[in-house]
């Protein structure tokens, strides 16, 4: 018993690392929010709890194996862990799939290299009531801090991995996001834009997006700088881009 | 020479606490791009570099003190210091002195506990052209992560301390964040009221805004929300926000 436990709690471990979680199509969601969350998706494989957490959180822990503090401390991405830490497997829909049923609103995040980035666009998309997230590689949603600043919202909504060319030739039409566009997200919320069915392309902070999807997108789009930032960060301009679609799909 | 640099070395690490920051008005700014905000804003009493940084930014370390990499870590609240940190000091406004103004648009946060939330709404309502930031109390400005999530801004606009009371009796529209406001942000887009002069007032991600401030402002508005997500976090929200207002004054 004890050294099956441990044979787990070691697989749980391997998690933190991206080359198991795409290996083994899981991934690990720590604390009491995200757990709630994942267990209302139906997406936790196992769960491991210290004796702390069990006595917090009774209502959570009734199928849970319990570790050692320094146990959850291996678990986990922070430095003040909640002890509580779920082994997550999420059943994804396709590219396909999605676009077969007429989403009307997809945030797609070309080669995104900051987790908590991905994490804070699932749930400024979730929030937007868009149908789906779409990362075309680099970091992966599984990634922890990417789960962590997703507050939940990775079990709400698809978040899957496509290859931009598939968003790019799957018939809605696409906004590139680039500093440099002529056109600005005002000029398209006036001009009825922004109310068909859009998917959005986000690039990196650093280096935004690749030439070759800025050139394939339907269009390119900047969101206005009216003081003298150089740039918003990729959240916040995401939050704008997203709601400005869902205010104006709504309308 | 050498104790005297030493000294003053000290000095700047004792700005890495906001006791320090406090007492002497100085906080630090780290990298290239905030040393070269800092620099055009002619905030920088001194400036640290290593030997590297030195080769790295010929145009921006001309004053430098040389300093050792073990000395750039100490000053740095990163893991992978640049080398390269300027003391500043920043004659900020008062609060009077920003609404004798006309301010058109003010960013607000009330207690704030999150610096990297603080920077980037810095960076936020200066990308929107809000006349200022005000802060009540919690989490500094000098942060060193709200400095680095401002990615320059805080050297672009006012950023000041004032009590709420004096922006909720200082004249322009107080609009006050809160999830369970009856009204929403796209009511406010609708009826105009966004077009005016307006403080817009957050608080923390945790606890909202405390009550006494909700029944004091002159709405509360929630920001809606389209899907499964409980909230929008903090600076998403902002953008959100003043972005809605930068938006509904130019039109």
């Amino acid at each position: 018993m004890l050294s099956s436990s441990n044979a787990r709690l070691a697989a749980a471990r391997r998690l933190t690392r991206r080359s198991a979680r795409r290996e083994t199509g899981r991934f690990l969601a720590e604390g009491a929010q995200a757990v709630r969350e994942a267990l209302a998706a139906d997406a936790v494989i196992e769960l491991f709890a210290t004796a702390d957490a069990m006595a917090r959180h009774p209502d959570l822990t009734g199928g849970a194996t319990e570790i050692a503090p320094k146990d959850a401390l291996a678990l986990s991405e922070t430095v003040t862990p909640q002890g509580l830490v779920a082994v997550c497997e999420l059943a994804q829909p396709s590219l396909a799939d999605v676009l077969a049923r007429s989403p009307r609103l997809l945030a797609v995040l070309v080669e995104p290299n900051e987790p908590g980035n991905v994490g804070a666009v699932v749930r400024t998309a979730d929030a937007a009531g868009a149908d789906a997230v779409v990362l075309t590689g680099g970091v992966d949603a599984g990634n922890g801090k990417a789960v962590r600043a997703s507050a939940g919202s990775l079990f709400h909504l698809p978040v899957l991995t496509a290859p931009v060319q598939a968003v790019l030739a799957g018939g809605l039409r696409t906004l590139a996001t680039s500093g440099g566009a002529a056109r600005d997200l005002d000029d398209l919320s006036d001009d009825g834009t922004l109310a068909g069915p859009t998917a959005w392309l986000f690039g990196t902070e650093a280096h935004g997006l690749p030439e070759d999807v800025l050139a394939a997108a339907d269009e390119t789009v900047r969101v206005p700088i009216h003081g003298r930032a150089e740039s918003l960060n990729l959240a916040a301009a995401a939050a704008v881009c997203l709601y400005a679609s869902a205010r104006a799909q709504r309308r």
